[in-house]
């Protein structure tokens, strides 16, 4: 007997019922897209290791997967050689969506139709080390729009985070901010230097309290003057044009900071417009991580299950340029499945008819009746209705164990009082309640 | 400026055009597959080498890409040792999805449901020497059903396939033949063990004709008393029924070869029941290389462009024994997706509808009008309508051009003349005609 064989750590099998449910989540996800004339994009698992390399920080040079290349990779390198993986590999497992979309942009620039509006739903690979809810193999739902500097288009990304959360039936705060008006706090205080800096602390208010936030900033080198004029920011509160207002009379001397504001007001007006009285919130302590975000940068939490954000992004002005392709402004976002699929694992969110993947088993009982339930079957797959038959008469405790395992919602039933009379027996498989339908009438009933 | 970025050779972009095409077969397909209450599953693209080594022959092992070990990969090992891939290598991308299926087979024995019916449509990496049609990433679309030696499964098949090219607008010939016969026939002649070269050679007939099929058959070591025992089969012709009638005759001492006559007979049966008229021919050529097949084998050919075969796959008794556990029979098929995708660009037989991600879009003609598109846009994506804006009010012109290129056959007016009157021009982009639209009766217009 063999050894059980296994995966490679960090990496997922998908059973029937998992993946029934992901489909659920990818197919509103990219539902949803497609009403907004967003179309699909895909790009090779495998990218050259130049592509990669230097676009995710030291670090995440680190996490890729790198592909020996084949043939005889060692011939001609001496053993020093070989212990450089940029001698013996080219290509690199990608690690985002957003670096193979930008190269895909300036590679086919020619023939693209800007603004250009995709989206992209693949697996990624990172080598992190594996932990409850990290994966080194995960799916990234992503949506962009590029060559366009309309704001519009951060509004129409918000009217899709609230069209897709409410078909989940995920209850979400959407939080928004905007890099400009960070960087214009920045310089009002006398650090523009330090915008992350200032962020990250700003981000740990709620957490730490306003004292210790003062404290934190004075150690990563801000003067006390700088944080007495941060100081009315942090305590920012109302509505998001009281912020606005507010944030208008500290920042008004920084152009960039002005700029970020406007851009703001443009975009809530917006959705004001196309979802009235949706909330979205202007939160100053919101930063994102990436440093390509030049603008508008969005977050999503569900309400009602603690696990971080579900889905985030923002825009960038020059998301090309790493591939020589300068001055092309997009704005993007991304859906975090994984995190999605737990929220709604954990709230039971997913509709009973995602769990099975056939609506009405036939019971098997015997050469005739078998011929008979081929005759519906058929009429029933016309009809588009997931239907099959046991593939031989077994016990029909077998059969009906099958079913129960499969979460079969209808089991069939056609023995020879059935036959005679033209009827199918047609079991509830829930409520245990059997009830008698004509052959010409099952494809109504289970539509 | 930096060089245009490339991606690795035998790799590909799928451009939304292609991609929509794409989605298009493949939700073609996973839509029949469903109405046989076929359920998806998904494995990693990283499997374990142990998993994937020694299962496609020494010219597979050679094409697999492997993975460099994440972190010091090169620690504690000498030059020599870094020449053998397996010391650097513990991973590598999967080669199909039939082994992969296996590997979670067995893994997961005891949460299954047997019979076990699976489909899995996920991309494939071999280090083939890319050439024309022949790519280093590809999708294979599988779907087999394990635990369950009822022949209704192979009819089952023969019925999706028939399904799957009647919708996507194909004419094909399915043929099929079963290894049992083949084996049968060797055996009779007195050559069991050459079952291969036979079939092989009888696969020459219509290209080579009868007389040059007998000399190879010579080459290979049959002696000319087998050769002319051979003859009647490879004359065989007529009705499904009269070939098999004609090879019990000859090779009615074989019992595994009667065995395959049964199970066609049975096969053809069930097939005339369930699509009466279908026709699937019995061909005594057709052996498909791969050789775990031992029942029934199916190979389907586009009537209208030659392109080899799109569909294929057969019965297997033991698929999951590689990894210690026996008798776990099977039958399945692979749809090749690229080529159904060339046969149905050649031929012309995408809908027209598949072409365009957007259905309406609408001219940006300034701040009012766009308030007024954005309502009327909010109501068709309620609706499950693809719709967009023009993200500025640009000139007309650089509008309708994007509108154009993206295929949009729609294109909404909202002027001031439309504004007062509570109307939409709407231009179709094909005829040019244009027409005016109630507010309210846009949605309904453009389902």
């Amino acid at each position: 007997m063999a050894q059980k064989p296994s995966i490679p750590k960090g990496t997922r099998d998908f059973s029937p019922q998992e993946m029934m449910r992901r489909n659920y989540i990818f197919d509103t996800i990219r539902g949803v897209f497609r009403t907004f004339g967003y179309a699909p994009l895909e790009t090779p698992a495998m990218e050259n290791l130049t592509t990669l390399l230097g676009k995710y920080g030291d670090e995440g040079d680190k996490l890729l997967f790198k592909i020996l290349n084949s043939g005889d990779y060692a011939a001609g390198r001496s053993g020093d050689e070989l212990r450089q993986a940029s001698n013996i590999c080219e290509k690199g497992l990608r690690y985002d969506l957003t670096v193979p979309f930008a190269r895909y942009v300036v590679q086919h620039q020619g023939e693209l139709t800007f603004p250009f509006k995709r989206y992209q739903i693949q697996p990624v690979w990172r080598a992190d080390r594996p932990q409850k809810g990290r994966y080194r193999e995960f799916c990234q739902c992503d949506v962009d729009v590029i060559g366009s500097r309309s704001l519009l288009n951060e509004a129409e990304l918000v009217d899709i985070v609230a069209r897709v959360f409410r078909a989940l039936g995920i209850r979400v705060v959407l939080k928004m901010n905007n890099r400009k008006i960070l960087y214009g706090i920045a310089q009002t205080i006398g650090h523009a230097d330090k915008m992350m800096e200032i962020t990250v602390a700003i981000d740990k208010l709620e957490k730490i309290g306003l004292d210790a936030v003062k404290a934190e900033l004075r150690e990563r080198g801000l003067d006390a003057a700088a944080v007495d004029r941060l100081q009315p920011i942090l305590e920012l509160s109302g509505s998001n044009d009281e912020k606005l207002n507010r944030l208008s009379e500290v920042i008004g001397e920084s152009e960039t900071g002005v700029r970020g504001i406007g851009e703001m007001r443009t975009i809530f007006g917006y959705v004001e417009r196309m979802r009235p009285g949706l909330a979205v919130e202007l939160d100053l302590s919101l930063a994102r991580g990436l440093n390509y975000y030049t603008g508008a940068i969005f977050e999503v939490k569900a309400l009602d299950y603690a696990i971080g954000s579900i889905c985030g992004g923002g825009r960038y002005d020059d998301l090309t340029g790493i591939f020589g392709m300068p001055d092309t402004p997009g704005v993007g976002i991304s859906f975090g499945a994984d995190r999605i699929y737990d929220v709604m694992t954990a709230l039971e969110l997913f509709p009973e008819a995602v769990n099975s993947s056939t609506r009405v088993l036939f019971v098997n009982l015997g050469p005739e009746e078998e011929a008979a339930s081929l005759r519906l079957l058929g009429a029933l797959r016309d009809a588009g209705i997931a239907a099959e038959i046991y593939p031989e008469s077994a016990k029909m405790k077998k059969q009906m164990e099958y079913a129960n395992r499969r979460a079969v919602p209808y089991v069939a039933i056609v023995g020879s009082d059935e036959l005679a009379r033209e009827v199918v027996t047609l079991k509830d498989m829930r409520s245990g309640e059997q009830r008698q339908i004509a052959f010409g009438e099952l494809a109504r009933e289970l539509a």
